[in-house]
């Protein structure tokens, strides 16, 4: 019997630059180590809309900051040598993405797919809103894309997506991406390498209630 | 004659455990690096009051998301084996200590004296507001602390620590700790080590206009 592998829970928004990062490295920090990712898209459009007073931190930054954060990124990417281009169109309308990506963590090809989809949108320019776009990602990956566009968007299936942020706020997540390990919230791509070092050490692990100092 | 040493200005606001965090290791990490740290205080109030519709990221932060930043601070405190224990009341009044910390960057004992006045709110949980604490913390390094407070408080040096305020901003400062090394800003105390690689190593750098890719 084979030990059973610790999971890091990768919640992630296909509009959020921060996550293509983290989709970019996620899997290679964790190749080979006993740690099972899950890939678990969702959508901040809900999050964001039940902050009072707030909105996207990423839309409505004030400028120093909206421009800080998009160099950010690009010294990030540099350092990792993450391939960068920035959209065009910013943010594009992930909705479509992350109903297929739901689809794609109960047959294990969310990661790739998500992958591929975050290099359409910000390496490639492309338009990911459009369902010829998520087509085509699919299709490069040899899965059968017209087939799996009709179940995205059945009824039940855009419910389900509905519950996963639910399901995601319930956690404490506020935010993408975020990584949960062991009910442990990890929110930005600055803590990526922390959430593996959770998943990977139990013994760095900080107890919820740390003792009295 | 010596290489001239880089500067790494640090940009910090007492009432910040995030600062807190970075001050406590800032000098440690650039210890016999041909670096200098410039320790800059300033005042998050006037920052923030110009941010349109938004407030302190801290005080108006929904419960989730202020839930986590408190034990995102104590899970890297316990990293570092940084003492913490959080302030009974918060945020605490940081604009006396802030004007005795612009005149120890003038005469050298800025570091001490931030650092000790630190360590009175984040681990002693003293009222930094009160001038009793910061007088206690001028004694406590040998420092003449009626003159001190004496000078602090003169209209001039009240004036030159707003117009400190303006020149973070117009540095493209936002938040704090922020860190500026050769016109590069970086923001929160999770960029304080890529920082200081931008001063240890040049060639890190990233153009500030990277080629079309």
């Amino acid at each position: 019997m084979t030990e059973p592998a610790t999971v890091i829970e990768f919640w992630y928004e296909f509009a959020s630059p921060y996550a293509y990062l983290a989709a970019a490295r996620i899997d290679r920090l964790v190749a080979g180590a006993p740690v099972r990712v899950a890939w678990r898209p969702l959508l901040l459009g809900p999050i964001f809309q039940r902050r009072p007073g707030h909105a996207s931190p990423f839309q409505d930054a004030p400028p120093a900051e909206a421009a800080y954060r998009r160099r950010d990124v690009e010294r990030f990417a540099a350092r990792w040598g993450i391939p960068l281009a920035w959209p065009r169109h910013y943010p594009r309308a992930s909705l479509l993405g992350a109903r297929v990506a739901l689809l794609g963590g109960d047959e294990g090809w969310a990661s790739a797919f998500s992958r591929a989809l975050y290099r359409a949108s910000f390496v490639e320019d492309r338009d990911i809103a459009e369902p010829a776009t998520v087509a085509a990602t699919l299709d490069g990956l040899g899965l059968p894309a017209a087939a799996i566009l009709a179940r995205a968007t059945q009824p039940a299936h855009k419910a389900r997506l509905a519950a996963t942020v639910e399901e995601a706020m319930a956690k404490g997540i506020f935010g993408a991406p975020s990584f949960v390990v062991a009910g442990e919230v990890f929110w930005g791509n600055d803590r990526l390498d922390e959430a593996v070092e959770w998943a990977l050490r139990p013994e760095v692990r900080l107890p919820r209630r740390p003792p009295a100092r």
